[in-house]
């Protein structure tokens, strides 16, 4: 038998959990107190993001390695969504009492790589008993100094720009229910975001005047920043490149437009703005421009089919 | 038929959630962007808490309103015990589609009465399907120039005092657990703690060189100080006021010594440093001394029961 979470205890978990972990200059306390303590040069952003076992994810689709990375990722994709700095992230995990203690050590480690990756430290956590596996991060981030960057601040004559991954996840996710584990692509996507780090603070530098993460779908996000902003978005649908392992998925499964995913698809955490023309970064890729009128998205001036919509939880 | 959070959608729910709030001056962005936003005057703490249906709370004890202000009341002490000032929470809930709106709703309502009492305010928050109830409630705050007080400043020839309740709330889930629903102030110390806010500000301005809050018990607690600080401390059982409820819930129940409760029992969220004698806030008690010894908590110079430790979570 090998041994489970309850064999651990609370105590002994977190140790394992923890060991080895070193801490940035900014992180003046580490795990192990009441509370982590950090000092930030600027505003603080701050956001916090579930993932249930069955809701989001499925043990026999993704690894306690990838769990530990999505969860993260996800969560860090909202600081640079605000144009900040990710700082640190806390982590509550909650896990059935007979959850292999091999499960947790490398659910923490994807987590502690995801970290790496983002710049974040891990600085603190909270481990309870559960019926599934639970896990929700809260992340921090710094603005430096910078102003942060909302959905409310597109402007008519802007341009939308991104940067990332577009309805890779999806057609991941769809391929994985119709029981298939390839195109590799899409389904590691579905597994791990590939998130933009560092492009929030780039977005900002370049003046971008907003800036979301895409964790609803293309259209579902820039419909938050059409409402916010009170703008309308048209989206040029020749500038929206489609992978050629997104083609192989939409053909297999029904033959459906794959545009579809790179519209609707969520959990990519593609980074997206509006900038001045001039202001595009490097690297982004312009999908569309903002104009006048009322708050909506179109694509190539009119609005997608009614299933173009963003995942609903409830 | 009674509405549940699967008619309102996430983001019907979610209005509703936030519906009204205000926001304090350091709180520059509020609920409604990828982040919210605050602007601390000092080092910064934090600290993440679950709470699951059927492990912390059991939906027949306890309404949506206990459990939305344990969760915040429970979070919260943490950044007392840094001596610092509560400035904002962020809340996780998971839940059934079936979940009545009006659950949440007076879910929202005990979390949002528990920031008021806290001082801190509700900056954002996640909400997702569950197989049980899930809350995780992160918590910061701002240290305003401050030094954290941590566990391992306690010294010999400090005294140990504590503001607050010790051993209600584990005497209310005694009688809970037998059927009872009396006496009230245990049963209601179950339901929801009597956090002393602002008393972590306080100790830290009378010069404690260590807290902590009582979340796993007196004794269980205080091992962590005198392990961290490496001391011995030692209680006085007679400075321990046992209240007449704990007397009469142990007196039913087996007739056990009810100082169990108080040495032994969480989830009251005291608050217990350690200070010179001179440097006692008002209203603190004096229970106890720091020693120079192995790190140990002993009560009147000698060992508890075996039975007498930290409530374990697996």
């Amino acid at each position: 038998m090998s041994r489970t979470i309850a064999d651990e205890g609370e105590f002994g978990l977190i140790a394992a959990i923890t060991e080895g972990l070193t801490m940035p200059d900014a992180v003046t306390v580490g795990p192990g107190d009441d509370c982590a303590v950090f000092a930030p040069t600027g505003q603080v952003v701050v956001s916090t993001d579930a993932m249930v076992e069955d809701v989001h994810f499925k043990k026999v689709w993704s690894g306690p390695h990838d769990v530990g990375r999505k969860a993260v990722g996800s969560a860090v994709a909202d600081v640079e969504a605000m144009g900040a700095t990710p700082l640190g992230v806390v982590v509550a995990l909650s896990a059935p009492a007979e959850t292999p203690t091999d499960w947790v050590l490398e659910f923490t480690k994807g987590v502690r790589a995801e970290c790496e990756l983002a710049g974040a430290a891990l600085i603190g956590g909270d481990t309870t008993r559960g019926p599934v596996i639970g896990v929700v991060v809260t992340v921090f981030g710094d603005l430096q100094g910078r102003t942060p960057l909302l959905r409310s601040g597109a402007r008519a004559g802007d341009v939308v720009a991104y940067t990332g991954r577009l309805g890779m996840a999806a057609a991941g996710l769809a391929v994985l229910g119709r029981g298939f584990r390839s195109p590799g692509a899409v389904v590691r996507a579905h597994r791990v975001p590939e998130v933009p780090y560092g492009q929030g603070r780039v977005a900002s530098e370049s003046g971008a005047t907003s800036l979301i993460d895409c964790s609803d779908g293309l259209l579902a996000d820039l419909g938050h920043v059409a409402a916010a902003s009170g703008v309308a978005i048209d989206l040029d649908a020749s500038a929206l490149d489609v992978d050629e392992a997104q083609k192989t998925v939409a053909a297999a499964i029904g033959g459906g437009d794959p545009l579809h995913y790179i519209l609707t698809g969520g959990d990519d955490h593609a980074l997206v703005g509006t900038f001045a023309p001039s202001d595009v970064p490097t690297g982004w890729t312009v999908i569309g421009a903002v104009q006048d009128g009322e708050a909506s998205v179109t694509v190539d001036g009119a609005a997608w089919s009614a299933e173009a919509g963003g995942w609903r939880h409830f």
